[in-house]
């Protein structure tokens, strides 16, 4: 039987919970919506006022007295433990998208064959493979979620996945289908969109091929904040962008009419990196310095597995648990199924308890452990009691 | 005979003098450089710190309550009458370089035919039209600049183009050109990333089919600021975004399965938008709120005659001028030839002109007659022959 008391008791005995303070969330809200987007990091207003500094003084001089124009690799650089990447390997530029765009574009020019993701995917994913599919004339495959492990073969040349379903909340096991696609000849390409800070991914350990990642979710980078994208070392020398602009070239400051690319993963860049959200999300960043991820892992699921009990315990079985119970196959939030799902978050908000909706019938509770509390989950709960 | 004291006369006579005090530049400083990165406008701190207690109170929503997922119309309506464009067709979102690839992608997808440029394009505009003719397998043309017009013909099918050569400041006869282009059966692209504030363009009377610029030059959004794209009205219906996102989508909200382009220049937006980065620009383009655009190129071509004037009464023959003499065949920069150009822009850079060098021996003095001035040129010519 879980109580308010026995929540603030693990809030007390949460050896994460000092984290909270970084971080200037309103009083009296209970936000569980940090899969969307991040809350803002306390210190982000005085790290933009530097950096006007910068810009006012410094003017054209700060892309180098500054290292403005090296923002996408420093930023990169505090990405890389959170993905478990090697250091070197990872660019923070672009959009998702546009990222997702690059990185499904190389893979066609290092594999023939299909294009396979399953039904899970965020809209955009999906959007850029049956675009890019059709682009390179190569077949394209949407499966269920459950039937991608079979659906690799051969003929697959380049899978994608978002490792956490934005929907549901089911996560991908990484490892297994990168095996499989490897096994095929194939390459992984993952979406962290949805899991990267909540949880240990590790991309080099599990051979994922390429990854991309949002950072205004989980990263609390700001709304819009730049994207990422990883290239394995093993790629890196051979992988094309194929938005080849001035900042993926060797030497920008050349203006050299002929393209060379960037050694290593520098050649993923595209135009002018964006410094005012560069410096933003690099800011964000620094929250995850001393965290372990595996002690993030543990409160996530002691989070989201406070949530489904206590739905259970105080709602019952009337409301549906869209996202698996078993632990091991969910990521950081949890999803109900109510017909009346858009009211709920309406009357939640209400109540000061920030959830989302996403259509038709979806409320998705999402638990970031840099922020979110035990408390947080019986408010939730507490709310949805009062509203059902 | 020009002097500082009728520099001077000349200041006190400009009727957009009072613009320069919009700009929060250094004491002391002379700043000829805005063609690289514009100074900050002395509103975007107050600006930037709004928005950050927006992020702070509102979170999620943000992006309906204070319109950020409307920010890149909002911007785009900003520089419609910047760039002479019809109401709705401007877009401002992602970078340059990724908005000039959609732009010659969704050329390619309308037009067959080569693809032609001038050697005096920028060259990421170089890299990426040598990229998408390889990916659709057309012909590339790269001519001098002056051989452009008559290597117009049939058999090209896109020619893209930057306004004013980064380097030389040379100005392209945009209608003329884009007259020849249509005449040809082909489709304008222009790039205006050194022309966009200090001049009129008039993409729509000139018929530019799709345009393309930075919002950190002239502009002055900041470093990195966010590009934008522009769709002629008779194209808003036919054109492809290569880069399929859910913000492109017709309804991203729905999360429907589908790609479904949006209406509009809408759909050439991909990923998120960069909040941060677009409540910069939107600031800094409050500035062009009532600036005539004839008054602005008069006081632009006032700036570089005086300068040229200054170089050939203080510097004499020996100092070569690169930028067309002739007013109406320059953009708002002149460009000098030095072999010791580096150390010239080093040593000018020491006694507060700030210009810049591009290789092997081209001195850039750029002005942005939002903020420069005639005493602007006096004392970088002054600084230069005590130099040299």
């Amino acid at each position: 039987m879980i109580t308010a008391e026995s929540c603030r008791q693990l809030d007390q005995a949460d050896e994460l919970s000092p984290l909270r303070g970084r971080f200037d969330l309103p009083e009296g809200l209970t936000y569980l919506d940090g899969n969307s987007l991040g809350p803002q990091p306390g210190s982000i207003a005085s790290r933009m006022e530097g950096l006007l500094d910068q810009w006012r003084s410094s003017l054209i001089a700060g892309w180098f007295d500054h290292a403005w124009a090296k923002l996408p690799l420093a930023v990169g650089a505090r990405l890389e433990p959170i993905i478990g990447a090697e250091p070197g390997s990872v660019i923070a530029c672009d959009s998702t998208t546009v990222n997702l765009f690059k990185a499904v574009e190389a893979a066609c020019r290092l594999r023939s064959g299909d294009l396979l993701t399953d039904a899970g995917n965020f809209p955009t994913d999906l959007y850029v493979l049956a675009e890019v599919a059709g682009r390179n004339s190569r077949g394209f495959s949407v499966v269920d979620p459950e039937d991608l492990a079979s659906a690799i073969g051969p003929h697959v040349g380049t899978v994608a996945i978002t490792q956490v379903d934005f929907k549901t909340g089911r996560l991908h096991d990484l490892a297994a289908l990168t095996a499989l696609t490897h096994e095929a000849g194939g390459l992984m390409i993952c979406d962290l969109s949805h899991s990267a800070g909540v949880m240990p991914i590790d991309v080099a350990s599990t051979g994922v091929d390429l990854a991309v990642g949002c950072g205004y979710k989980y990263l609390n980078g700001g709304p819009g904040a730049p994207g990422y994208i990883y290239v394995s070392p093993p790629l890196q020398e051979r992988v094309g962008n194929p938005i080849t602009g001035w900042f993926g070239h060797e030497d920008p400051f050349l203006f050299a009419p002929a393209y060379w690319p960037a050694s290593g993963p520098g050649r993923m860049q595209a135009g002018t990196p964006n410094v005012l959200s560069l410096v933003a999300l690099d800011d964000a960043l620094t929250i995850f310095a001393n965290v372990d991820l595996d002690s993030l892992r543990s409160k996530s699921v002691g989070l989201t597995s406070a949530f489904i009990d206590l739905v259970d315990q105080v709602l019952g079985p009337a409301t549906e648990v869209v996202t698996p119970r078993s632990a091991g196959e969910r990521g950081s939030q949890v999803t109900l199924r109510h017909p009346e799902a858009s009211r709920l978050v309406e009357e939640l908000a209400g109540r000061g308890v920030i959830v989302d909706h996403r259509p038709p019938d979806l409320l998705r509770v999402g638990f970031s452990p840099l922020f979110n509390c035990y408390s947080d989950a019986w408010e939730a709960v507490a709310a949805l009691s009062l509203i059902l």
